[in-house]
């Protein structure tokens, strides 16, 4: 936990907060702070900087913020379409998404996604949000990624979706993730592009109607490399190497 | 599992190799195959290809191997030096580095390393095997990646381990991952190089003298980005921008 998320729920007053949760455990037990010392606290979709714990007692921690400072968002702004996972990949994919600052997650329908995935309780918000949290609090970031959940395939595409959506005056690059022979990033990468939506499959990879339609609408195939990675390693893999870009050409 | 790992111990006959454990339970229930039928294989640290299903019972399933193949290893040699994790992250950089194909792991303390993790039967060859061969089953290699524990920091670099063996004439180029301000990988990669040895922190990261050892001996520090990644994180990240400046380079 390298930042302490902090939310609404937690405010007792103006600037203070009153945890009682992992986090005052946290606190307690792996920081080992006492009263006067700071910690490194963000406010939920807010700023982030110091803390002054005022108190600290066996069940609980206050906290007053002193000096927090808006970060600004990470550019450009990501996007991920990722056909929905397993609720344990999905865990995964939603802790890497919060830590690496993606903006919106788009978990859709694919071929090659089992329909039951779609009643696992952790398509809902409120069970997706510990995991946001936790990618958060490990990448010292604080504001949440937008998570939705498509039930369908081309009405996604179809209808232009979140980053999709063209009447909004926005355009993304699309990018296509695919395990074939496809070229690497760099030569479908736009270094100037401030939006850049990444399209990932499902274990066993996108059936060939649904890379010819993405491609349809503009997504642009790339390989990340030689391998056959796991669901959680290729999202891993695609922000890794859309950053080296952005910092090779800065 | 994109492959099934066969070894000596199942061998019965000239390529007839016999399964009674989780890979018989895969190709029965996830796989479905019947007799005749054939499913991939690779024997351990040996050629893959395909074998076909003699017989398969309730408790077991015997195979013949076909047409196998060497596949060549993968070029650049990566080895990876890796501050000895906490067990449950050790299962992942496992499990990953048998996926990506790395060569060899070598785990070494660190300033930031707890000193009971040496003591975790993780640490030990035998208990460290199962999550290899899942990181080749789904990556779909055979060459499990050597695995060796230092418990002291300075001597591993001194004593000239492993990949940094200079006696037996090979040179590697060495890379520190840091998560300062390092400059980004390109600027330190050398796309000739046949061998590419990188070292990644503790949680926390590497303490200053660390660091300083480190490039007195040839290590180049680099930043993977932006991010506060977690070790896991890490190695994925920098495997996949090594892989991309391989592809671009080609």
């Amino acid at each position: 936990m390298n930042l302490i998320i902090l939310t609404e729920s937690d405010k007792i007053d103006e600037d203070a907060y009153r945890l009682s949760d992992y986090r005052a455990e946290h606190i307690r037990s792996v920081l080992r702070v006492e009263e006067g010392d700071t910690v490194e606290v963000g406010l939920l979709n807010g700023p982030q900087g110091k803390a002054r714990v005022q108190f600290v007692s066996g069940d609980a921690v206050e906290l007053r913020c002193e000096r927090l400072e808006e970060v600004p968002a990470p550019q450009p702004t990501i996007n991920l379409i990722c056909a929905l996972p397993r609720p344990q990949t999905l865990k995964k994919i939603l802790i890497t998404s919060a830590m690496m600052g993606v903006r919106s997650l788009h978990l859709i329908r694919a071929n090659r996604v089992e329909k039951s995935y779609f009643q696992s309780p952790l398509t809902e918000a409120e069970r997706q949000r510990p995991y946001l949290i936790e990618g958060l609090s490990q990448g010292k970031l604080t504001r949440l990624p937008e998570v939705c959940v498509h039930d369908r395939f081309r009405p996604f595409f179809e209808d232009g979706h979140g980053p999709l959506d063209e009447k909004a005056d926005r355009s993304t690059l699309r990018l296509l993730c695919t395990m074939d022979e496809a070229p690497s990033l760099d030569t479908v990468f736009e270094p100037s592009a401030a939006e850049v939506t990444i399209a990932i499959g499902p274990e066993g990879g996108w059936v060939p109607f649904e890379i010819e339609f993405m491609q349809s609408v503009g997504f642009r195939p790339f390989s990340l490399g030689r391998w056959i990675l796991r669901v959680e390693h290729a999202v891993t893999a695609a922000l890794s190497q859309i950053e080296l870009l952005r910092m090779m050409h800065k």
